[in-house]
């Protein structure tokens, strides 16, 4: 990107000592941190009722006791990850935890399921924000892709241009969509009360259930309803990845942040379920299958259904819920843009992924990584049609993964403090936390095994291959950094001085290049000086010698045959010879090369030369001088780029 | 493309010297050069007659009128380019005709026509070709896409091998599809003097016209079927581009090949329009106009319709029939893959085309030519479906603007000859000649006229807008390299030495590749050298400095602050103002670059570097020398490229 439309885009650079200005409070940290697990009430309940309609209405009874394991299992998991806050104020991300913990491979594992469930998260929050902004205006339905992508695109440059502005700029809405649900809920509670209850429009239609219900069938839905569910857990490993962001103190901090949320979720979630169920909300994973409906209806999202039951279908009150839905779930998207190059910044500068994540752009965000996150989960989202309940079938596998991982790393940490602690108040302390830890990890341990087991077939598949091609992936990059650094690690001894210096100028022909690349050549003033030209016809050469005799040039001219008019051969046997006569010289190969300044002046020049030179490269003992010769577009590109890029002095 | 694979598919490299070999006999130019115009037999009628059945049946009597039309523009337009063989042994295409003639941009006006009419013989004739195999399989009717961008890619391969394999490779279907279409004819001719002549397999169907037939309708109908059936003019050019490829006398041999090919031509017109109409043919543009078709009636070809008439549908001839047809339309596809990148050649060394196509690859063919016809028709073929009919709407317009244009060449230069001629029979024969191509220019001038007119709104317009924009990029490519020429013409003073040398030496750690750097960058003895490195984190650079007191590097290293975490900006500072201080000097900046062997590597190592080195060369008075360290898979790669060429000892 040039100077100019970068700095427009992302806003001025910022100096690596403004980092700590940067830290969040905790008033921020909760909509930049929190927002996906708050979001994700506004498919949890819709997705419960969506698994059990395969069951027809036989099943929709079972939503309580679903909705209730829930909500335990948040409970569970947000206690547990508290502890994990405590316990790594610089970062407790289930790949810090695991690898301090559990070893490498572990951490290579859960750092694989995170990077995938980033990816997902933006992929299904956006497509869920898409999707509520349809259920408020229909007529957007078929234009559901694009306006994911562009949402994606707005969320990559918001996030270019730095955390900071993301958390005043992300709070609105997160607090909106709070409020408006808890207005919705109480408004809903107050109309059951005086006897006017909401009825959803949906609500006079019968499910035809998908096959013949047997005991194991039901439980197989019951089962696959509460992996849907589980969406609802999303999100907590974003905190305690996210620590290090927090005002100090941070850990403290961040546990407070985590169970304000955890609270406010369960509130939600429960709510939203308890008003779906009384308002008869009828919702089928094939519309086909909702007997009573007109031909041609469109289901709408059970918070669409809610609001404009509770609302009125044209209050101004439904569009405010529909457009917090759909903002909050946006902005859920963005604890991926958080985590995500963080995450991939860390596995950089360890070595597993390539180096360029772990160098910070000049805001001092992770550019590298978001742009992949961008690409990857637009990838995604073009590729599942942005339908939500596809793109659902992909979730919350890595997300257990990592939760399993990381408490059972906890549970080690804990026992590891308690081998050295000996104060009595402490140690039962410690064992308390350690117990929360350990039930958290049998939790969500049995967990991951009931979600692989009920979504397997419905497209967790695959996940279950990209998670080890991303840990093999990793830890070959990881193998090939150590080994070439094995190779590269100097001698103690020093290295010796070439005896000598060659300079072999390559000449096509007789222009203002190639004279300035023969004197900058000469003012070198090498061991031995040839200029090297190849002739590929018959009269070029006799006539580039004349010309280079006429002008009187102090250098003699070596003429190479070439009758196979490969150029590169003959110049690489050339340097080659000249090698093998003195082993310890090096060869300098100077090659004129036009700078251009717009791309598709390189169509029409150097491509010869760009060829040379990469062979060059492989030979012995040999270095490449590119002597630039600016035509003049380039001079102009030049003075564009060199402007002084908008920072204040320092 | 590496070296083995490369020879596998190429085949051996070729010396300048082998290039007479390739020249061709008569017998063998026939096949590669004539194919053309002898496939357009597969489809010229087949045109003619889906052109008339917009009418219905009413204008299918008008059959012979339109065939004799063709047939006799046949016979002035061979006969025109025989004078063109004669007077341009080294090549009369149009392009050469018109710029000795008619001036550079009429010259590059018949270029472009010629270019893109090139790209549209391949797809037209792959596409009939494989609406032949078709005929023959019915069942292969929904592989039409793949089938022809298979048949591409062949092609594709077999002229990179060479143009002399090519010669012998399409002698045999090029002569088995004259020998079996004379054989249809002849036996078609036997039965209907025996009384039992051949009935097509759609002779009882009526066609409905598309609407009410108004006589102004009929004659646009008519002058586009007209249109439609010169096709059969098509490759003309070939001939006459190929002239250098001729065993000499060349002129005279390929004359002489024009006017064999002219006869047999006209012969096969004539016959299968013959047959087609005796045997009732019934074809149409659209299948559901076909009147006593049964439901899902495929249409076949016209070849293949008469071949099943007169051998029967299920005999060994009829295939062989359809197999040569499909073979000859395949190969006349390859009528252009000797035209265009010759032509190609020809622009790029007149700097009307990136130079790159003046090049000839080590097979003595201009390799990227033909890479480029293979793209752009394989586009085509996939872009219109492989339809033959919605294909040839864009033929044909490209073809008679070279030939009017050559012709009108001809007539000026035989006006020119005439100008210095006194001898009296030759200058009898020299307007003999004259009158020939003025006759020849004014009936393709008036061609082109009904042809523009007949298919504009059928799809000529894609073509006449794709002409001028052919035109103005040549011309825009011919203007830069101009403008660059003159930017780069050496003043006769010589250039003046830069007075000092300035190492400049890129550090980002102690590693063998910055050692070996230093060394080098020592061993070149400059004026002042500097080891530099960008600061920007905190840390590093005192770990850096320590260990480089340590090592005792001989050399002080120059540590510049970032703390904008940019490498690049602060080194182009560095040079910069060691550029302003000695405006004369030259800077060398010594980059230590890793070389890998394999293209991912490259994803993990000298992105930096790289981005760098690209910056550096906007920089006035650098040089940028690239210190190489090869990683041992580069050793590996080297090793397998430079094991020598399989070719003869010279």
């Amino acid at each position: 990107m040039t100077t100019l439309p970068k700095r427009l885009l992302v806003g001025r650079a910022m100096r690596s000592d403004q980092l700590r200005e940067t830290l969040l409070p905790k008033r921020l940290a909760l909509p930049v941190f929190c927002s996906d697990p708050l979001s994700s009430n506004a498919y949890a309940t819709e997705e419960i009722l969506l698994a059990l309609s395969v069951g027809g209405l036989a099943l929709l009874h079972l939503t309580w006791a679903v909705a209730a394991g829930v909500v335990l299992l948040l409970a569970v998991v947000v206690l547990s990850y508290r502890q994990t806050c405590h316990a790594y104020p610089t970062g407790g991300g289930a790949y810090a935890v695991s690898r301090a913990n559990l070893g490498q491979s572990a951490a290579l594992v859960a750092a694989s399921a995170l990077l995938i469930d980033y990816v997902l998260t933006v992929a299904v929050s956006v497509a869920a924000g898409v999707a509520n902004v349809v259920s408020a205006f229909p007529s957007l339905g078929r234009y559901a892709v694009p306006l994911s992508l562009a949402m994606v695109l707005v969320l990559t440059v918001a996030n270019l241009r730095g955390l900071r502005e993301s958390g005043s700029l992300f709070a609105v809405p997160t607090y909106g969509f709070v409020v408006m649900v808890f207005l919705m809920l109480g408004t809903g509670a107050v109309r059951m009360a005086v006897g006017t209850p909401p009825v959803a429009e949906s609500a006079a239609y019968r499910i035809a259930p998908a096959g013949h219900l047997t005991g194991l069938l039901a439980l197989a839905i019951v089962l696959r309803a509460f992996s849907q569910g589980c969406t609802a857990l999303t999100g907590v490993e974003a905190v305690s990845n996210g620590v290090p962001n927090f005002r100090p103190p941070k850990g403290r901090n961040a546990a407070t942040t985590l169970a304000v949320m955890g609270a406010m979720t369960i509130a939600m979630f429960a709510g939203i379920t308890a008003l779906a169920v009384a308002a008869h909300v009828r919702i089928a994973d094939n519309p086909a299958r909702l007997i009573g409906a007109p031909a041609g209806y469109q289901q709408r999202t059970v918070i669409a259904q809610l609001a404009a039951a509770v609302f009125g279908g044209a209050s101004p009150l439904f569009y405010l819920v529909q457009a917090f839905t759909a903002l909050i779930l946006i902005l859920a998207a963005n604890t991926a843009y958080n985590g995500f190059p963080i995450l991939a910044s860390i596995l950089g500068s360890h070595g597993f992924l390539p180096r360029q994540f772990g160098r910070r752009g000049d805001k001092l965000v992770f550019s590298n990584g978001i742009i992949i996150l961008a690409l990857l989960a637009g990838g995604l989202i073009a590729a599942f049609d942005a339908s939500t309940t596809r793109l659902i079938q992909l979730y919350i596998v890595g997300v257990f993964v990592s939760f399993t991982l990381s408490q059972f790393g906890m549970v080690r940490h804990w026992s590891r403090v308690l081998a050295t602690e000996r104060d009595r108040r402490e140690r039962r302390r410690l064992h308390r936390s350690r117990a929360v830890n350990a039930v958290g990890a049998t939790v969500t341990a049995v967990v991951l095994v009931v979600v692989l087991v009920s979504k397997f077939s419905h497209g967790a598949w695959l996940v279950v291959i990209a998670m080890p091609l991303v840990f093999l992936l990793m830890r070959g990059i990881s193998r090939h950094y150590r080994r070439v650094d094995d190779e590269l690690a100097p001698e103690p001894g020093g290295v010796v001085l070439p005896p000598r210096v060659h300079a072999v100028v390559l000449v096509s022909r007789i222009h203002k290049p190639t004279l300035r690349a023969l004197a900058y050549a000469r003012a070198t003033r090498p061991d031995s000086l040839t200029a090297l030209t190849v002739a590929t016809g018959t009269g070029e050469a006799a006539a580039l010698q004349a010309e280079w005799a006429d002008r009187g040039i102090p250098v003699p001219l070596t003429v190479l045959d070439s009758p196979y008019r490969d150029i590169t051969r003959p110049v690489l046997d050339f340097v080659h010879s000249q090698h093998t006569s003195g082993p310890r010289d090096v060869t300098v190969v100077y090659v004129p090369e036009y700078v251009v300044g717009r791309w598709w002046e390189q169509l029409l020049h150097n491509q010869s030369a760009l060829r040379l030179k990469a062979r060059l490269l492989f030979e012995a003992g040999v270095m490449v001088t590119s002597v630039p010769w600016r035509l003049r577009s380039a001079r102009t590109a030049a003075g564009r780029a060199s402007r002084p890029p908008a920072v204040p002095a320092a």
